[in-house]
């Protein structure tokens, strides 16, 4: 049987969510977590995007398939339903940086990255305008000098749509750079900048390197205009600076209707879109 | 001459604001980049709320007294006016675990301490009914099980006024615990339950004791009306448990008018309270 896990956790501490040989990943302590908790050799999670180092998330999706014996035998439940009583072990066998909201057992079709429909990042930046708070370090990029957000907003929103974000794109062997951006701006909150950045799919880095492309319109250093031109250039340019890792969470992943997962998922497989 | 600061701070790396021989505190830290800046050999800073072990600040504010000359000499001046060159170049030498939010020239009689009428803390806690947010865990109380928001909030609002408050303080020789509680609520803000706590002056430890009887009555131990027998006992109650520090946040002090510095300091060096 396959079950839904929705996560948050601060990536300060990870190489990153992808499990490597001998250092501290977010799957690796999820996997390993699930294997404690369920009493299984070991298990192996899918995720819908899968962060950088340092990169947060607050609504990362995850799948995993279990036996149903181990997951009706989880420990702890009394009167709950297992899928709460896995969430309560794992949350408490988990280290503090890494949070499970929820536990279900997923719909039919359901896979955490093949049918998801969209992925929602938030990057925040504190300039100049602002006031560095050292209790939001973690997830605020500091840019000391003044920021023209107004600026950043209209670059942003004119790469809207369906593209090929190779400019924006470190490219891979085979796939395709080809997204949909379906949302980008820039907007003031709390004396913060704060970019909402939605789209089918990322490429690797690709949010940082939008982000990086805004922070140059943002400091007078690029026109308005560049960052749509350098896109329609379709190549890649050392020009563009990838922003740091820690402005950057994973907010939230959309998917289809329940009736929809598995033709969503099909689709999405023929693309191989190394998905993020 | 005398110089305003004001400041915030993460305290989860200090022992506290004050300064201890060997050990890392915000006084330490600050006192040590303000010689450094100043080329002074040594500078001595006095300070609003004398925050605890792990306790943090968005709105800390200190007093020190510099040279005119060292001051007027701040490097990089350029064409900005001392007090801002200073900022810069304080936040510029301190660790990023603490951040200089303004440096002004004091008005006559202002001392950071005495001249204050109020300072304000906020303390946050997630329950069971919230989400636990792996990228708020620095600032915000974890409590696994849910809490009773209402019966937390009526229990803070019977505290209010002027008490002795011995019941919620360490009490040191000779100081007076009297304090008046002008603000003590609970409410729910996305999700977390957040008290806003605000007197004249706070004694060791109060804040958090504060917490801790709410945290009693919202889980149901204690009643609505515990907290505030014990504050008309006047004696010292072991069963009232001191809430963790890194919920709490010094947010704000509040000064008269200029006009009134002086005089609030007088009275308030005769009253000797030991001033949080």
């Amino acid at each position: 049987m396959r079950l839904r896990l929705d996560l948050g956790y601060d990536g300060s501490g990870f190489v990153g969510w992808a499990a490597q040989p001998g250092l501290r990943s977010v799957q690796g302590e999820l996997e390993r977590a699930l294997a404690t908790v369920l009493r299984l050799p070991a298990v192996s999670v899918t995720v819908a995007g899968r962060t950088d180092s340092g990169v947060h998330a607050r609504g990362q999706v995850a799948h995993v398939d279990v036996p149903r014996a181990a997951y009706e035998a989880t420990p702890g439940r009394s009167d709950r339903p297992p899928a709460e009583a896995l969430r309560r072990r794992l949350d408490g066998v988990l280290p503090d940086d890494v949070a499970i909201h929820e536990v279900r057992e997923a719909p039919e079709g359901f896979d955490a990255r093949f049918s998801a429909v969209w992925r929602r990042y938030r990057y925040t930046v504190v300039d100049a305008a602002g006031r560095r708070d050292p209790l939001l370090r973690g997830w605020q990029l500091w840019h000391p000098r003044p920021l023209d957000v107004e600026a950043m907003d209209a670059a942003a929103r004119g790469l809207l749509g369906e593209h090929d974000f190779l400019a924006y794109c470190k490219p891979r062997e085979g796939a395709t750079t080809i997204r949909t951006l379906l949302d980008f701006g820039w907007r003031r909150v709390d004396g913060a900048l704060v970019a909402e950045v939605r789209a089918d799919a990322f490429c690797h880095s690709m949010v940082r390197s939008l982000v990086g492309a805004s922070l140059a319109v943002g400091e007078g250093r690029w026109e308005v205009t560049r960052p749509r031109e350098l896109l329609d250039a379709v190549r890649r340019d050392s020009s563009v600076a990838v922003a740091p890792p820690h402005g950057l969470v994973l907010e939230e992943v959309g998917y289809p209707p329940d009736g929809e997962l598995a033709a969503r998922a099909a689709v999405a497989r023929s693309m191989r879109r190394p998905v993020r």
